[in-house]
């Protein structure tokens, strides 16, 4: 997915721009290496959650599914700084249920790419819905983001929180609050 | 320093090389952010120690100042992701001591840079031996490193600690027992 040559002749470039010597013999290695990264680290472009979520196992009853403190790390798109923190998951199954693992998948799927943290946790929820026709969906994510941290206001520390809910969950604040014991 | 429009022109490439739309909305300004975040944490590259630890006070004796639990933010030369952490600065002085602030002052010398921890570490207690002409310097570095947690071998948590000790602190165990016990 990612150009290897185009990224390298970028990191190269970008290293002459900060008034680096690319050719010094600890930066040598540095365009491939950031060319390598960066297909890790934005290799959710190339996977999508359908694929994960679609292994599923017949259940009755719809009971809430919790996975929390789903450690992740991501990248801010207005900076390419890491941002990283945890993320709970939570759906209503609708007959069916996924293997937890898959849920840690998909917030995989979604964190690997350049994102806003909102964004991230929107995708999270809306896939639980429409890939897994999940009842209802609640996601909550922590983050702290180096960009606030490293530069800028430099407020280490401080973190992000962010949710979505969707269908019973946005109908029914029983739910919610079931949730929010459940992670706390 | 930094040459702005390069650096953009090289953050384009790179959006485009990882797959991305550099004109899509939330990237549209990324290029010129990223060109912005360089100037700031690569900073330390039009920035010397000299001018900060020529500030100095007289005073009798040389007994050891240790300033402990400096926060740094710095950037891994090897895959231009942040390490962090804080470093605890250490010398004896010869009769002459430098403003507080200098110690951390001269630790962000070195950390806005593309750095190695072992040549932050080891820069700063050179600086303090040869533009502070302390009888001896010792400098402890404790860091998390993103290429470690967010991809390759994927430890998050894990720390690398790093040592320098120069003058006095190489020849005298007693000093190094002294600071090791300030700082614990
Ligand atoms: N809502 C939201 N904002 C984000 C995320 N990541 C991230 O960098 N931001 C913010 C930080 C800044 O407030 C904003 C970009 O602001 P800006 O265009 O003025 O750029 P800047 O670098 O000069 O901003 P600043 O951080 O120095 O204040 O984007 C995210 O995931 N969600
Ligand atoms: N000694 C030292 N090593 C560092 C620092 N920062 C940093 O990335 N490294 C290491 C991580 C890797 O072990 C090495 C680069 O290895 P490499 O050329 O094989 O690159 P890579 O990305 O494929 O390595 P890996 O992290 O995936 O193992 O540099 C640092 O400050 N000091």
């Amino acid at each position: 997915m990612v150009d290897h040559q185009k990224a390298q002749q970028a990191v190269a470039m970008l290293l002459e721009a900060i008034g680096e010597d690319p050719s010094r013999e600890g930066l040598v290695e540095t365009p491939a290496r950031v060319a390598r990264m960066y297909e890790e680290v934005c290799g959710g472009y190339d996977e999508n959650a359908a694929e994960h979520l679609s292994t599923t196992f017949h259940v009755d009853g719809s009971e809430m599914v919790v996975e929390r403190d789903i450690r992740f790390y991501s990248l801010c798109e207005h900076h390419l700084l890491p941002f990283f923190g945890t993320a709970h998951v939570a759906y209503i199954p609708d007959g069916e249920v996924t293997g937890l693992s898959k849920l840690a998948r998909t917030v995989e799927v979604f964190a690997r790419r350049l994102q806003l943290q909102e964004r991230l946790t929107a995708q999270v929820a809306d896939a639980l819905m429409d890939d897994l026709h999940a009842k209802g969906a609640i996601v909550m994510v922590q983050a702290e983001h180096m960009c606030m941290s490293m530069r800028g206001v430099r407020k280490p520390g401080s973190q992000t929180v962010t949710l979505a809910k969707r269908g019973l969950f946005a109908q029914d604040e029983r739910l919610v609050d079931d949730f929010f014991r459940m992670v706390r």
